[in-house]
């Protein structure tokens, strides 16, 4: 049996998986990219994909959800050890973004293979659809997971109106085939995911790696605050009833609101705001904005939670205000699997590699997966913080880096 | 020589000329007048308006600017009375914003004229041409107190675009005329102007009329502030320059700022704000907004401008924004004629009314004329302070008294 302890990634072969799929679906103008799901430029990064699978000697196959899967055969019936991510891109996307899971998790596979390495459980390389959201996102993984039912199926469009199912067709896939590619928990001892951190963090930090513990949950609210539109000059101030004023109150809450309730992991945005009538001369009747909270923890969501309405309710009663909030989104928080964890520490320290064990305050198929098999996630520094653009970047160094402790842990993985 | 002292106006032909007038341009759905400025409607009430002021026996005449006048000639030369005020409406409009003063003005001077009443001043009623803004508002008014100039005159532009050039040689007048409708300040003694209140003040203490002592001035300024937008889940709350945030912290300021440097007649409001890139999962990267600041005196708009200057330069620094902003328009504050408040106070006592000396917290053609003549205002009250709406209205008891004041201190200032 061979020993892989000292195996290493190709990193001459990552670059060029990367950067040649990156031409599929670049725009020449923006640089960006445009691969969104089940467009024709997602379909030729999946053949594409496809191609580098059977090159590298792994059996291909693609599920009902057009997932793509390259397997290593393990020696045992074992429950499987998965790696993943996605291809698939927001529009104007950078190369990095699930592409950089998707050629590590192929490189880690192949680079096994090549030195005839046969681990006990089999490894599969998986390349989610939809993770980004044409039709609504993590389609992929939902898919897998068994999170997927005949009504979304038929009823998923995009924002032109577009239907999934009209879309999976045209490229001859059955869209009601997506059912059957929900896996048996059972047969998934891990899914593990590389990703880019699209955050500042470890950039600021000078890490090398990040190796992730928890994936924030969030919850996304839309407030309205109803007052009354006045004319700015005739209408007193304390004779007012200004919607925008209640807004500016509930941000100013926001730092003590997070402070008495909240966890050094907690987020809290409001990114949307409409302000109308939204004239300069006249005190707005009505605001309607966004907010949305992230935490690692259930509890800690439901008391933030608790915590801004309340703080709503009580400016509305100052200002005399009418307030409605509707809740657009919930996505619980999910730890990864400690075994795991633990596992990604101890490749990265053999490595001697400098890493932060952090959180994910984005969502990633690891989340929806984390919903059904233990998981773990590493992450690899965004410069400047930056993704979801032709900007998004990390050094080819720090790939290396992040490849290698996939590469070990998968291995020690799939032999315990 | 006939005593005036008790004289009144006929209020049901004061009735009867509003509602008339509220016919022309009304659209029969919404129930909204449509006269803006030299539009077919706007053309038309004032043909209407020609025909009364000709049955009422007094002398009609036009100006370059398309202001109408009626005039009851004085037995003297000495500096005229001027009465006044607009009939061009904002797009859905109610029925007494403008026309109301034209209204009770014709009604005054038909009043004394049918009591073969004859002042020693001339007394002049002037409806005014676009007070409303279509062309940018205060036109009639600027022309007649010599603010007009050619190069306005040929490059000002409606909202679509339409040059005030060509709708006015549409309907026959050379817009150039209008340079000659600028008059000698001093041939008029006073300019006197009853409007609806549009605001809340007079409502809420149940008085019967209000009359002005100052109209507020005002700055108006756009203002940016520049962060970074980032991922609302990716990035801590400590590594945001979060655009919005910085405008919410300047809301906040806005009481203090009011407090520590303005009156009580000042006024701020932030009416319009643009948030990008205006998602909800993204932490907000530039914020644009307006802020509307009023008051009564130059010297603590000026104290209020360096405030808020000094307030937005803080929180740029504190939160790391980048901020810029432009003063998009100013006008200057105007009292009113301390004689001509006392005799309206003086009127107002005589008929036994409960009367309010306040500011005007908006911009009238008096605002434009008291830069040229003494001036004063009468208000009547606005009903919830609602104007610019088809749900404007007063009681014809307020406006039957207003209307009154007007009278009698028209007849006393035409003898002094």
């Amino acid at each position: 049996m061979l020993d892989c302890s000292t195996l290493k990634v190709n990193l001459k072969r990552i670059k060029s998986d990367i950067l040649t799929l990156a031409e599929i679906g670049q725009n020449r103008e923006d640089r960006g990219i445009y691969r969104m799901a089940f467009t024709d430029a997602d379909m030729e990064g999946k053949r594409w994909l496809s191609g580098r699978i059977e090159d590298a000697g792994l059996s291909l196959s693609t599920d009902g959800a057009a997932n793509v899967s390259g397997t290593l055969n393990g020696s045992t019936d074992k429950p499987r050890v998965m790696v993943g991510s996605h291809i698939d891109t927001v529009p104007c996307a950078g190369a990095l973004d699930g592409t950089l899971g998707v050629v590590v998790g192929l490189e880690c596979l192949r680079r096994m293979h090549e030195e005839k390495f046969v681990p006990e459980r089999t490894l599969e390389l998986i390349a989610f659809s939809d993770e980004e959201g044409r039709f609504g996102g993590m389609f992929g993984s939902q898919s897998v997971a068994g999170k997927i039912n005949p009504e979304r199926l038929a009823t998923m469009s995009d924002l032109d109106g577009v239907l999934l199912s009209d879309e999976m067709r045209r490229h001859g896939y059955d869209p009601f085939a997506a059912l059957d590619a929900a896996r048996d928990p059972e047969s998934i001892a891990h899914y593990l995911e590389l990703h880019i951190e699209q955050g500042p963090v470890l950039d600021r930090l000078q890490k090398t790696i990040g190796i992730v513990d928890e994936i924030t949950g969030l919850f996304t609210w839309s407030v309205w605050l109803r007052g009354e539109a006045n004319h700015a000059g005739t209408t007193p101030m304390d004779m007012r009833n200004d919607a925008f004023m209640g807004l500016a109150d509930f941000a100013h809450e926001v730092p003590r609101i997070l402070e008495e309730n909240g966890s050094d992991r907690s987020r809290a945005t409001i990114g949307k705001a409409q302000i109308l009538p939204g004239a300069a001369n006249t005190v707005p009747g009505l605001v309607e904005f966004s907010l949305d909270v992230r935490d690692t923890s259930d509890v800690v969501l439901e008391e933030l939670s608790i915590a801004f309405r309340k703080a709503l309710s009580a400016i509305a009663r100052r200002r005399n205000l009418m307030f409605e909030f509707e809740q657009k989104s919930y996505l619980a928080p999910v730890a990864c699997s400690s075994d795991v964890v633990q596992q990604l520490q101890t490749q990265a320290k053999q490595l001697g590699l400098d890493y932060q064990t952090m959180p994910s305050g984005a969502a990633h198929d690891a989340q929806i997966m984390g919903s059904i098999v233990p998981i773990g996630m590493v992450f690899v520094p965004s410069k400047n913080g930056q993704s979801h653009s032709p900007a998004e970047w990390t050094a080819w160094s720090d790939i290396e880096a992040g490849a290698n402790v996939m590469l070990q842990t998968l291995a020690s993985l799939s032999q315990s």
